[in-house]
């Protein structure tokens, strides 16, 4: 109910705060039985990290996931997985500069009206620092799916946009290069802008395009709950996140039925792919992909003007060290909250035929 | 869980197919006390009828609402308010062209795979009648939320778009015509394009805006169940939609920070409006703006390729009364999606300071 | 959240109140594919029908259900069955006697004070009439899960309490009596003792026992929602109940560790069963037995003291048709909400191992 | 839904098993602005700490709770409360004797198959061990809830009752002995058995009666949510309860309407109190009060028969230092269920009323 939780059967519970002592949470419905591998774990910690490359944020996070329960002889038990991820550098920065300043376009605001009192130490529970759980869940859920192939990348910085069409692109370079863009030369030519809006206290939008491969045919719901609007729901709780769209999207929006309709092969599969893997909600064994939309870091290295708590207009700038652009390390987030979505359906599809 | 259900204290839980005996559901949470307008609620349901104008379909359904719990003496008790709508015309269509078929991006082929059979009637659960059922539940939250302005309209149709800004736009003349396109002269291009794809046996998407104004600070939850990402859900979730975009949206991506953050006012709101209303998933008390893509009904009066039950490639062509373009009809539907995630935050948001 | 729900995969929401225009609800989570036996649900609502025999309430009601959706050709479809029950007679009675009393031990003035209104007519949705659409659910649910022997029946009334443990009676006696008593000697006593109580115009409580055979070992969660757990707010929800112990129940907590050991056999089956059919939450393939306790009605045919709306002291007496002694008719609550409570755990049970 | 939740805005999800590396839990829906008072916490973890006094286990556990989360400069801020308690002495014992051994009337052969595997060490999260969680959640629930009296304690242990109604005690007493039991002549009978108990190597139930007082009315909903119908879950839910009553309870079943009845004063209270303080499952302001029924721990000091995984009969003995009696340290975790229950009734009647 109060957001902290995302999923029905396959579930994650999440708490902390940027700065507070732990981050972590407790990952429910992960069936008995299954031989982690932690190694992969750790890793995706380790794609979403801060100060992995030089375009993101240099600040220096450990990130180390300790798993507290529900894992017994290095395999899951079917009982809750508890884990934590301390905050290593909680006392190390200074926040007065925003205890009583509402940044723009940040959260502060709406908190303390809210709650009528917020942590203010680097935007406590708004900050994205809470997506190191996700990442964990999503690991896991991706070791419950073992045959789904889950691949996100960077499909577009500012202005700058992968031509080729996702089938064209080979997934094994994402990790290539620091943006995580597949074609090399646009990820030069991201990487490069990247670094000269840093230089100028900038910031900048980019969007991830995500494809879901070999799911198999039936997961989600026919009316409330289908399979793209979680997904979408999963993607639009990702911090800056502005948009969502799967398949045709809205370009599918200015094209005639005539053109937009995917004609079946005689093994059921479809000439087309403008549905993008799900009819009415449920998945069809086509490819899903699905595109989001990341508004621009609000926090810049400018002087801006903010409001402080007396309904002053004073001057502010962004201090400590912040990303110039969120994309990179938010591909690892969105195949987590992918995954997550998938393991939960594909756990509920298993009790809805006799 | 198995998708029926929308909401979490301001609930609906709805049933019914295309061609059942009725459709209806439960509403959950209303407080007790609320002196209901009945006729505000029939006249959303005939603006998302069938038969309302010469550019939708021609059936004919009568969609009147029968209450049956929940309600005494004219006022909501507390009880939860069941409801049916029953269909008059359910045995009177032959379905049986379609019995063994799956239409191209229909939910047929889905259905058949994940459940081992279908009511193939008219799609069954997966047809957009259930929809009649959102409207109730919605025209009942806009009655808890009476300050609350909620407006959806038509932006697009194929590749025509209005050009206005919401702000210039004269919400009152959304009904003035049959496309529910509140800048006149964008209508009537939009209504003779939708007559010209009627004639071509064509269908055609488009896009709504809704713009909800007047809604308090503080609805929304931080983490996975921020405000946008719930009202993503609820739009993803009707029929048709491929796409979600709130605030600056997909355009959002391509911007740099310094343009995108909204400045403050010294009363707390904001110069600009780019977040859209909602930071860091709770609104802040601007308006809310959002837009949703609708693609192309897949039903339409050419003759196209289709898959039988033996896999076997089989020729057909739709029959019946099909909307050649679905928009006009979807904006009272995005609307009652947005007054139940509004209803349903604002109860929990009771709950949430001392 | 409001408490018109039931169940988790398997799940019932409810609606309607005594004298509505009619009480219904919506059956989700079951399987697609299971040819319903309609005559067997229809005939368990006969089961709680009122004027059923000489002992319970004469009122008439017809109790007939119609399902809405949800069910095609004979079969469930996996999509959410709703279902009615008309009320027949709710306007031929009188209850402007009540509307501004509260009678002793109704739920009259709790309502008022909570709600700030009631429908006072037959005592609402506080009725017990809510239970045929548990009835409803609970028949679906034994269709769900054909190879669990479910049997209730009534082992008090009154000081009256049958002495023969339950494995030397005759379930199959059952139904052979008003009484709901499969031993014969003491369903006389009871129906004797009942229509005394009726002649002076009182009420009396009683018990009864309920045994689950044949269920699956491994049904049940760990800790929360331990099996015993869900059968006991599954029957403490049900009108006048007061208590609920299963296996040793309150007998155990005399006894000692030594003596109450369930030690095993060779098979895993137990030589005792003192534990229930339950280990730690957890179904052990042993028979599940439990026993509920039912207040007094609180309606009876004595002049009483009653509170007014003024806060007066007021005398009234029970009007219409009321059952001496409930537990005959509750018999079939008690088995659907067994029913309903399996179900949802063998569908959950489903998705826990690898 | 794996039953590791409690609660509905008001929630404690918990994790953890006896010999893990930690127990501990989120709890979510805290009103955000309550300053918590931290030695009331982990007090009332001190009455539920083994070692506590001569009559319960000797077993040493620090069970010091560390806070993560949603609580800043000592105030509550609305975020999901994370913290853990660490096992002191996981890796101290030896469960080698119990690894291919089920225990008799423990939850090992339930969870082996239902899971497939099991942590073997202690118990595992079947474990007691697991209620430190909610006696930090409860106390927390007691802090939101101050003006509410929750008082639990031993009302019965072996043959042995307190025969004094719970009006004439004094509950400020309860901590005046180590068995919890207000009535100090029975208290001592009480702990000589039980002392003599533990010289048998043997065990012995109990009950404790709760009594909830000064709670407001309102509190609980009307069909399958009552408030007694939770407040059994709560209690069914705690390790080894077999029944629960609340007011009249088993006794109501032997009565007859004419006493059981309660008449109202003037005021809306009622002269007697049969009822138990809850009206139709809502709370109508008079002491709510339950008698939970608990087993002999299963764990004794003898030699008895056990099953082994390959099927054979062996003999086994309780090795460690386990409880002979359960109920004395039981008594807080009824009260920190209780207050649960109540916090989270609380909330949602805020919701309810226009």
């Amino acid at each position: 109910m109060s957001g902290n939780s995302f999923g029905n059967l396959f579930k994650l519970t999440s708490f902390g705060e940027s700065h507070g002592t732990a981050l972590g949470g407790i990952i429910e419905g992960v069936p008995a039985g299954i031989l982690l591998n932690f190694e992969k774990i750790q890793a995706e910690l380790a794609r979403r990290k801060p100060g992995q490359s030089s375009i993101v944020t240099q600040r220096k996070e450990e990130d180390e996931v300790q798993f507290l329960s529900g894992i017994f002889e290095g395999k899951t038990t079917g009982m809750p997985i508890g884990f934590t991820i301390f905050n290593t550098n909680e006392k190390s920065e200074d926040y007065s500069h925003i205890k009583e300043v509402y940044r723009p376009s940040h959260a502060d605001y709406v908190y303390e009206k809210k709650y009528g009192l917020r942590d203010y130490r680097g935007g406590g529970r708004s900050s994205a620092r809470e997506t190191v759980s996700r990442i964990v869940a999503g690991a896991i859920a991706k070791q419950i799916l073992p045959e789904i192939k889950i691949n996100a990348f960077v499909s577009s910085v500012g202005e700058i946009f992968i031509d080729t069409p996702y089938q064209d692109l080979d997934f094994s370079k994402i990790e290539s290069n620091p943006v995580r863009c597949p074609d090399e030369e646009t990820a030069e030519k991201m990487e490069t802008y990247i670094k000269q809006i840093r230089k100028e206290g900038d910031s900048v939008g980019g969007t991830i395009t995500c494809v879901l491969q070999n799911v198999p045919i039936g997961l989600g719901e026919p009316v409330f709950d289908k399979l793209h609007a979680e997904l979408g729901k999963a993607m639009l709780s990702i911090n800056a996140v502005k948009g969502f769209e799967y398949g045709s999207g809205f370009c599918g929006a200015r094209m005639k039925g005539s053109e937009h309709n995917d004609l079946y092969n005689t093994d059921g599969s479809t000439k087309s792919n403008l549905s993008g893997g799900i009819q009415g909600g449920i998945s069809n064994g086509m490819d899903i992909y699905f595109r989001v939309a990341f508004k621009p870091v609000a926090t810049i290295m400018q002087v801006q003007e903010a409001l402080d708590s007396e309904g002053n207009i004073v001057e502010m700038k962004g201090k400590g060290r912040h990303d110039p652009c969120v994309v990179p390390r938010a591909v690892p987030i969105v195949e987590a909250m992918a995954a997550m979505v998938l393991a939960d359906y594909y756990l509920l599809n298993k009790t809805q035929k006799r």
